[in-house]
């Protein structure tokens, strides 16, 4: 049997939970390796994985005998099938956090549970803590991040525009990975000071901040990281912004031990920030592995303390309304007691279409 | 007021409901053009759009007096401001087929309402009926996807992979308009015989068919185009499949009146096929709108008729295992009794790379 499948099998036992239905595809992905549309349908018995006639061939070709899991294709079941999963079971777990309120009230008239009980996120929080080969999937998709961030910056010059300049990352990442991890941000000048902006036509111009927030994917991990650079020269009202994000994010990084309260973490950034009368706007991070956001949720609301093996994101951003934005993102990796920073690019002032040659 | 949500208050009357919590982000643009992250809250007295700090300036730049919506940031709002939304009202509707079931509990402990009622995509069906000005969206989205179909057919070469070709689409698309639909299907030879095929590295060989089922986006809404392309020859047996393909296709269009049954329409085409022992594996069509896939589903399965400006796919496909596949797709819109089909691409045998100079 897949070994996360029998992690949640003892699982649902600790929780007194006779099976589950996992509809979330990424808990799915994680669970079985398959990549596909269906349900996974854990019961005392079986663990069986319900697709269509799109799926059922190449899912599988992708299962051996060990690997314990039947595939059904959706029309051989009957209603009967269906009734049967759970037959002299009480209590069945389902993901409340996915599955809307009209699929819980189909699942119920499908499948006849006694109880359908909810599982707060048991698979998402199991996710957060990695092994080593998910760790060197994400090390990857971090490489090619900061081999593109290398590329980006010897092409950017004044007068394209940001659009531009985001789809040539996009199409560096098409060409190296196997795609964007979400929308590339490439946001320059003014347009710098919205944290989530959306790439314009806006042309690069002397003396822009271009805050660039890029990531990829390798075999469904991802990867996450941010930079914000210079057009030929450094304001000086943009350098003591940088400066005080940079110093935040690096005591992050130094900082963060076992046991660490991410609360208390991004307390102590906003805290920082406040002295210097900036905010900090958004979450000081994330997660990251088979989704680019996924739990821990690192900010002054969390609850979740750092724990080996987690990776996630350290992102301090401050944001000049009509002025300027920065923000600097690495994805880490946490283990043996530190902080193995993945994503390695430069973290000093990067000039960008400097007058006398390459940036590297 | 917005139109939309004046429609949407009557709607409510008409069923009893005092109020709405709207949460889908699309039902949220389709009603008040905004395009953001939030809630939209219609009570009794006002139309209330709940954001954060990240949106706030940007939507309130962008609404007017006359839009009557007022924006919160949600920062500001206390649990006292969120049971007063629904004061005296006993029933307020919810998007049951949006909100998760986690989703519906915090809904209903943070609003204290009386009664949640399910609304049965009330938005959803209504967005199935288009006016003009989205008809003339649609339009220009499909006049950009005939450009690049174009464009696409001149470039491809044997020896190119699939990838190669769906990037290049990409890239045009984002060049020409706001982005892609969703992910571009290039899929050649033997992958042809999958339906959702993702592109891969195979190289494009002489006689191979290739289906390019592409989209992009213009001001929010979608196009949604099927072609099958013949690399320098057209054997035989996929002309046969192909020319079934094609007869089912232009059947729908020229058979569709006001009121007919998309079960029965979708039921004509499978027993067509069912004569050549072929099966129509999938949905005859979808609607297509400000999602790709919306309201109606077209298949034997189908409840909905046909209506007045209702824009929907006509997509019959027939796949060989292992062989090959054809899939013909066109974005129509009905109105004035009769199908204008948006895109204009060619269907008969369109042949690529052939030896004696261009396509077109």
């Amino acid at each position: 049997m897949k070994n996360n499948i029998r992690w949640l099998r003892e699982k649902l036992k600790s929780l007194n939970l006779d099976g589950m239905i996992v509809s979330n595809p990424i808990n799915i992905r994680y669970l079985t390796d398959i990549v596909a549309e269906g349900v996974l349908i854990i019961t005392p018995k079986d663990n069986i994985y319900i697709t269509d006639a799109r799926y059922t061939e190449m899912v599988n070709s992708m299962l051996t005998i060990e690997d314990g899991i039947v595939v059904y294709d959706v029309k051989d079941l009957s209603a009967y099938d269906y009734e049967s999963f759970f037959d002299f079971c009480e209590n069945v777990g389902f993901e409340e956090n996915y599955v809307t309120y009209g699929g819980y009230k189909k699942i119920m008239q499908k499948y006849k549970i006694n109880n359908l009980e909810e599982t707060e996120n048991i698979i998402e929080k199991q996710r957060m803590i990695k092994d080593k080969k998910e760790i060197d999937l994400i090390r990857k998709a971090c490489e090619i991040t900061d081999d593109c961030f290398k590329y980006i910056c010897n092409f950017i010059k004044v007068g394209q525009t940001e659009k531009q300049i985001a789809r040539k990352i996009d199409e560096y990442f098409y060409e190296h990975s196997d795609g964007i991890s979400f929308d590339t941000i490439v946001a320059s000048g003014k347009n710098g000071s919205k944290p989530h902006a959306v790439p314009t036509n806006k042309r690069i111009e002397v003396g822009d901040a271009i805050t660039i927030d890029m990531g990829c994917i390798y075999k469904g991990y991802h990867s996450d990281m941010t930079r914000t650079v210079f057009v030929r020269e450094v304001k000086d009202e943009i350098k003591e912004i940088y400066d005080l994000v940079l110093k935040n994010q690096l005591e992050v990084i130094s900082e963060i031990r076992e046991g660490s309260s991410f609360k208390q973490i991004s307390k102590n950034v906003e805290n920082d920030f406040a002295i210097a009368d900036a905010r900090l706007v958004h979450a000081l991070g994330h997660g990251v592995g088979l989704e680019v956001h996924e739990l821990p949720v690192i900010s002054s609301k969390a609850d979740q303390s750092v724990k080996n093996y987690m990776v996630f994101t350290d992102e301090p951003g401050i944001y000049i309304p009509e002025k300027f934005g920065v923000r600097i993102e690495d994805t880490i990796a946490f283990y043996e007691g530190k902080c193995d920073v993945l994503t390695k690019s430069e973290k000093d002032y990067v000039i960008v279409d400097k007058r006398d040659g390459k940036n590297f």
